[in-house]
């Protein structure tokens, strides 16, 4: 007797549901691992991670899963794309079909290099010896066009592999905007460096005690609207945000007790990752419904909470009165403006984690060309470093002294993360694309920071963007909310306003 | 073709380590929900649960587990069953049996019947209202006494529930030597309350600052060989020692900034249980021969360290000294006979978890006494309050003046835990017993502890204990290890001679 669709919808929602239990477990065990797990643990740790993630990769690739699918894909439920049902049987079909179109043994040699790979990089960073790394980043590269090819055939190898981080995104669009931005961006760095005026930056290396930045970071967070009754504060050498479950999101930083950005400004960044998690519709998690657009989506709430308003002039109107009685020692004596200016200090530099507002996205613009024309064959691993270096002397103006500060710092080619990079960027310019439009929608937003106001902007976001879960692509939901595709005006002009205010050109 | 009995019985441990790989999911998700979940996250943790237990479930009872352990059952494998292939295909077939024979319908009611049991329990401790519990304990007490039967015929029915936490144990023999550890300890305690000499207990109820409390704690669980390389404290509201994989051993304790008592002596008692977990024989982790013995055993390791070291003058006249120096407010003008009779007070008190190391035992026979009586049909729920009272009365001399401070004191009964009270005076019996033959293999312990050595002690309980997983039962082990049957003299020897010295009778 043929089954009623709803009955089939409802068995994939549970089998997704059940997938999606097996990677919260996945992120408590990586999330314990990188906060408490004592160092003889480690062994173990390694085993269930494997055993939970062949438990997940068994869950989401079973063939009734694609049978319950085809069932699906005729049926009135999957009429309209766009209603609850619709977009839901839309998305598991593509994730499905993304799942499984890869040969097994491709998988499994993916991630055996990729585990392989972050090992030989770490040992080749230490010794600064890009040659050791070589070999492997080729492998990587080989398989990385494999699987390209795998998923059929698209305009440029590299498009399959950015979609698996930003769904439906082209190369070609994201090539084209990227490379406006940074055809406007190298004269505004241009302009900054030759400026006269050079912020004291010292300041922010003065005595931040560590509990200090810890109750002040709290407090900034909760401000913006991260809630600590559904999440934590942890310590981790990298700061992340795990979205562990509904009521569970879990932020990290790191504390340097003789600096100040550091911590704060990486609280503030986590916490905006983890206000989109909080914020997403907890009666579709485990569904598509319930869970987040896209990295670019996801990185565009972190860095508009991270940059537009915590390294505003407003929200520190309100906050550096708190932050000098918080930092008696280091802020007593020092103008609001100086500290102002101190924690927007632009300069070329070597290490992209390290870099400011404005120089981060062309860290980002050369990784991005330089991945792309790896997997378009256009470059050749073996000269890599001297194009990694090329560029930071074109963009930046600067010289990698060694590799373990150029090519060799970011662990993401060794890990086999293709088409991971661009969403950083392109992160900031949702963000900055998103933050303008608010300020259409809802008026000046800086009287609300002056006041440690900041819900009116939080349910925007969440009205506009967390509330959808994954019904749109980063695309639609752009042209949805701001009526334009993505551009790199938004963010370029903040930054030209900003900064050359800041820095008086 | 018939496969060889080897590859059986590795396909057998490798379904035994899958499932012990899923208890570890389960024993991080409990630690994880005691000592860190935010508390909106405490909903889907119950369902992350549910389902890892599920898991277990399933794949500990599954058909071809029997069938493998039937197969394997004449095999030479089996012949020797002390060998390790022989131990561990006996205590699987144990564990199989043991988890099969019950009715799921019956699993199912018992699990529903525990996690309301405890709700109501809580409510009724907090209204001292003992007959709204009365209905779910009878229904808990009736299903008790199925469980019992589904086990098959035994000289009482509370002989099976028993075997759960102390296999192969028998009820006759336990009421034996607790009937004759009681009879002694009742004037051993009258002797304690009729002494003219009281300690003054009110110099542990100075200033403890929690830091230092937790430093004092760490220092001395390392100075007992609690390897921190693998394993964790953290705070929760009641201590417990989760192992949760090799090299992953993690204790919790709580701190009241005006009780020393609390935190120190609980640290010390989990890391007892946590040298046990950390002693286990790596190789065979997942399996019977790297699992401790019985709750009885692992309760001997932890009251070992707790009292027969902790609460001992010598262990003091090592670490007095340094206490004083964390703790100058509080101890600076202490003298350290003042604070070892402090810490050793007896009195006759309500409630079992603040009971010191004499009285203690008096609490778990009256719980011991009653809930055989209650599985045996000897007594009614309805009159359990009335028989509670008459025993503390009749044991320790107090009326207890209201349920909640009497009988609705612990949570045990409600959750269905019949059988497990018993095993914390076996801990204490156990504990007394193999501290008494260590100094006959080692010599004097006390000068080890004065000059805070506490190596050869360790060594000795893991070379006699901890290495032999679970191959030998509770009671095969201290006949192997004393030459001797679970006997109360070691314990009434060490409480008479420790307190007759302290009280001066």
């Amino acid at each position: 007797m043929a089954r009623e669709p709803v009955e089939i919808f409802e068995q994939l929602c549970d089998s997704t549901r059940e997938v999606v239990m097996l990677r919260s477990l996945e992120g408590l065990l990586d999330w314990d691992e990188r906060t408490q797990l004592p160092p003889a643990g480690g062994e173990y740790r390694a085993d269930q991670v494997a055993y939970v993630a062949g438990l997940v990769h068994q869950k989401q690739t079973a063939p009734e899963v694609g049978e319950w699918l085809d069932e699906l894909a005729d049926s009135p439920l999957a009429a309209d794309s766009t209603s609850d049902h619709g977009s839901t049987i839309r998305l598991l079909k593509r994730d499905y079909e993304k799942k499984t179109c890869l040969p097994q043994s491709l998988v499994e040699e993916l991630a055996r290099t990729s585990v392989l790979g972050q090992q030989v990089w770490a040992s080749a960073r230490r010794e600064n010896d890009f040659s050791s790394f070589q070999p492997i980043l080729e492998k990587t590269v080989t398989l990385k066009r494999q699987e390209s090819a795998a998923h059929g055939s698209s305009e440029t190898p590299y498009d399959p592999l950015l979609d698996d981080y930003e769904p439906g995104e082209s190369t070609k669009n994201i090539a084209r905007v990227l490379g406006e931005l940074r055809d406007a961006l190298v004269p505004l760095v241009q302009a900054i460096s030759e400026s006269s005026f050079s912020p004291d930056v010292s300041l922010l290396e003065r005595d931040y005690p560590v509990a200090a930045q810890e109750s002040f970071g709290r407090l900034a967070a909760e401000a913006i609207g991260f809630d600590f009754q559904a999440g934590r504060l942890d310590v981790s050498i990298h700061p992340f945000c795990a979205g562990l479950g509904p009521g569970d999101v879990r932020l990290t930083t790191r504390y340097d007790p003789n600096k100040f950005n550091d911590a704060f400004f990486s609280i503030l960044h986590e916490a905006g990752h983890g206000i989109y998690d909080q914020g997403l519709p907890r009666q579709h998690y485990g569904l598509p419904l319930g869970k987040d657009v896209s990295m670019g989506i996801h990185e565009s709430q972190s860095r508009l909470w991270e940059n537009l308003v915590g390294r505003s002039r407003a929200f520190w109107e309100h906050f550096f009165p708190q932050a000098q009685t918080v930092f008696p020692t280091a802020l007593g004596d020092v103008n609001g403006d100086n500290f102002y200016s101190a924690i927007n200090d632009v300069r070329p530099s070597l290490i992209r984690v390290d870099a400011d507002e404005v120089t981060y996205n062309l860290h980002i613009l050369i990784r991005f060309e330089l991945e792309l024309a790896l997997i378009e064959d256009q470059l050749q691993v073996a000269d890599l470093p001297d194009a990694w270096n090329e560029k930071y002397q074109h963009y930046l103006g600067i010289d990698p002294p060694t590799d373990t500060e150029g090519v060799l710092q970011d662990i993401h080619w060794g890990a086999g993360l293709f088409g991971y990079f661009p969403t950083y960027a392109l992160g900031n310019l949702y963000a900055s694309q998103f933050f303008a439009q608010a300020e259409k929608d809802l008026g000046d937003l800086s009287a609300d920071f002056r006041r440690g106001e900041f819900s009116r902007l939080r349910e925007w976001l969440n009205e506009n963007i967390h509330q959808h879960g994954r019904r749109y692509t980063p695309a639609e939901l752009a042209e949805r909310i701001t009526g334009a595709p993505l551009t790199h005006e938004a963010l370029l002009g903040h930054l030209t306003d900003k900064y050359s205010a800041i820095y008086g050109f």
